[in-house]
């Protein structure tokens, strides 16, 4: 254990050092029932890793470079802690990269998120892309994540800021156009009103021949109200490969529109979104999905959650699904209850 | 490295903060020379982890919620230090799982011990599940660790405890009941006496069509006299899968049967055990296994050891083996010469 | 996050304990552009981790052990940055081991780095093993990292030190000798010259059948002038498998000579090297690399960098590549410009 370091980083470093430095070691650990619906093979009950909030391990720091100037960086690995190993198909594949941050605004270059994941998950979606009712299962962000990508994050302009992001593609069969992916958001924020609009484009490995892409915008709005935050999002979406994404698997042009809200009372949470696609392809996938949540705030780092959600698939079978794809069983209708630890 | 940050940390820890939380950074590396022989190959030598204890590295921590409850998760991976990689195939496939702890006993979701295992490894075996005489070797564990698991440990009441556990099948051959584990233990101890009953079933992931699974009992005891720590065993095990369990590969119903001792002296300890397994199928598999060991402990934290097995197959050939199945050469007699860090 | 656990460690550290122990979390995030040409597809384009030095996180202590002995452990992973996941193939894969100090050496059991490897990036490299214009593109090391392995370091008597290195191979093809691995290097150094001699022997993992093995000899020295470190080296090989290497993939002989220096001025350094690879096999598969590198140090822990490498290979096509072999486009001459953070 390292009590002992501590004593001696303790006594050592109030006797100050060069640049002041962090290390955070930080994480989530979130585990419920999950039971799933509707599927080809019927009701599944099962134990699932991160229904609320990926399971993850992180470690974080920046350093005071002087001259309003930090280093920071970030390596995030997800854990699927039902079963052991990790999420997103190998180690710290959740987030890692470096990058410096100034007054002119910040510079990161790894693997991230893209601006589009980001605007849907923090703007657009009460679930926050967590629990049965993530706005994910409908809306088909054209990538979550950027391999090779430099991201520049500019400062806050009296509450204006925007980003840009660029993922090289590394891919030999399109030169450097296989594989590639563009991005960009722009929003505004007063604390109260918080909008966003955000673009995605995610090139095929195999662009120099199949010449498809992925493509998505979004906007976004929240506002928080007294006593409440309402949340409504437009989406359009031209998914010509969508492998790209593992979470949506149809391929089609779509439009999508989500109103929800979320209704803090105490340590209570509740939660409620509903989502149209408006398929605008031949196959015309319509959908939609109406997703109902709860928390219960055990302490600011520890809930209680319990959720609910429904896809109506309007061409029938089961194509957009609720829930965790990865594993087997899912279909159009879930229930979750589960606790998260935040650490 | 970290130093600056405990620096801050500490200067602002002390204003105190809502809910007490802790994490810990904790692990074991044990690396040894081991002397496998008897096998098809003959004699080897190799440099092995973990044959006094799996090298670990894991994150745990807790929370004060109030009210005599607290959350709680462990996160540890294995690591094979001689080669690199992961132990258990893959990381934080040790021990992952969040939960909730008060007076009304603990609750825990996510991949855990077996109360069967627990039992074989924290009771009946000097060698704690470790080293050449390691009891695995013989008495087959219906399973270590289970997936997608629930599990209850009551609180202890004069001396008596108990835990349940239940692990989801998640697997759509045998719709709900198939890869299902379920098990159980009771338990006493006064701090000299230490008894335990456990119970452990594993269902094949394919039991629609194939029926079969295996099933473990264990009753274990030790007693702590005054000079030697004296530990007794006996197993009930009708193993239709088998590999359910890597470590003990033969199908079969046996009686298992243990004694051992361990002996504290000064810095020393010296353990030894003894294990009869009676065949009682067709195959009639009997062997036994014989094992000497001894730790010095160069510190609380830090200890050599030596050890030495050997496995008498009845039915002749090295069915039954002694030590690390997951490398080459493993045969039914074995050394060890090690050393054991934990942190 | 660890803050309260910090604050609950300040408070009852003082008190004392038993034994010291540290344990710190350590790490590097470099990532960078690289623009590399020359090879059969042309130029590339791309972003990676570990231009300078390879991202990786890690975990290592020591306990004070009295009587002047210590124990020490290292659990190092590599991280690929660019796209998560793990570099050398597996988690924990950079180092990993256990070892015990004392005034009489170092003795260490696990996976760790070949006392050649140590030579080529310590003494003989003012590239240390990163950037375009890296050594390791054009000296075959016969091995970077062993498994399996036993390292005793000695003491440092008047500068003199030398360490020897045993790796059980673990192949049954070859009994024992097939994979094995034997290193060792003496060394000397007055804080102004370092020279250092080392040999690395690795055998096919076919031993048995093939007899084939890869050896090195290198001979390197570096003196710190006022304004100028300068380096000197010369390297005997004879690769006979070649891939147990995966830097260099070309089998055979070869006399490899470097001459390298690097200027400090004040946060500015100016790197440069020059190889001659004089094969000596049929083949004959002469080079020469030249390569630049400038780094700024933004802070102790933090630096910007650029490098430009380039390789002749005399006989033609891209045999010998400059940079990053594991991705895609890798050719004869590179661009390097990125920032490495470590923690």
């Amino acid at each position: 254990m390292k009590k002992s370091l501590i004593a001696l980083a303790c006594a050592s470093a109030f006797a100050g050092s060069a640049n002041a430095q962090s290390l955070t070691t930080y994480g989530i650990v979130d585990m419920g029932f999950v039971s799933e619906n509707g599927g080809a093979v019927g009701s599944q009950e099962k134990i699932s890793s991160g229904a609320q909030s990926g399971t993850r391990l992180g470690f974080k720091g920046t350093e005071d470079l002087g001259n309003n100037m930090k280093a920071l960086f970030v390596l995030e690995t997800g854990i699927a802690a039902d079963k052991g190993g990790f999420n997103q198909n190998n180690g710290f594949a959740r987030q890692s990269f470096v990058g410096l941050q100034s007054d002119a605004g910040t510079l990161t270059l790894g693997r991230q998120y893209t601006p589009f994941f980001l605007a849907l998950n923090a703007v657009a979606d009460p679930f926050a892309s967590g629990l049965a009712g993530n706005a994910q299962n409908l809306i088909p962000s054209s990538g979550i994540r950027m391999d090779n990508a430099v991201k520049y994050a500019s400062p806050t302009f009296s509450g204006l800021s925007a980003e840009v992001a660029y993922g090289f593609g590394e891919s030999l069969a399109g030169a450097d156009r296989g594989g590639r992916n563009v991005g960009g958001s722009i929003g505004y924020t007063d604390g109260t009103l918080n909008v966003r609009l955000a673009y995605h484009k995610a090139n095929d490995t195999a662009l120099g021949t199949s010449n498809l892409s992925d493509t998505s915008t979004i906007l976004a709005a929240n506002y928080k109200f007294e006593i409440a935050k309402v949340f409504a999002a437009y989406s359009d979406n031209d998914l010509q490969v969508a492998t790209i994404n593992p979470v949506t698997p149809a391929k089609g042009k779509s439009r999508d529109f989500l109103v929800g809200v979320s209704v803090p009372f105490g340590n209570h949470t509740f939660i409620a979104s509903y989502i149209n696609k408006d398929g605008r392809s031949a196959s015309n996938l319509d959908a939609t999905q109406f997703g109902l949540g709860y928390t219960y705030a055990l302490s600011k780092r520890t809930n209680l959650y319990a959720a609910w959600a429904t896809i109506d698939n309007k061409r029938g079978g089961v194509l957009y699904k609720v829930g965790n794809n990865s594993e087997v069983g899912s279909g159009d209708r879930a229930v979750n209850l589960g606790v998260r630890h935040t650490f």
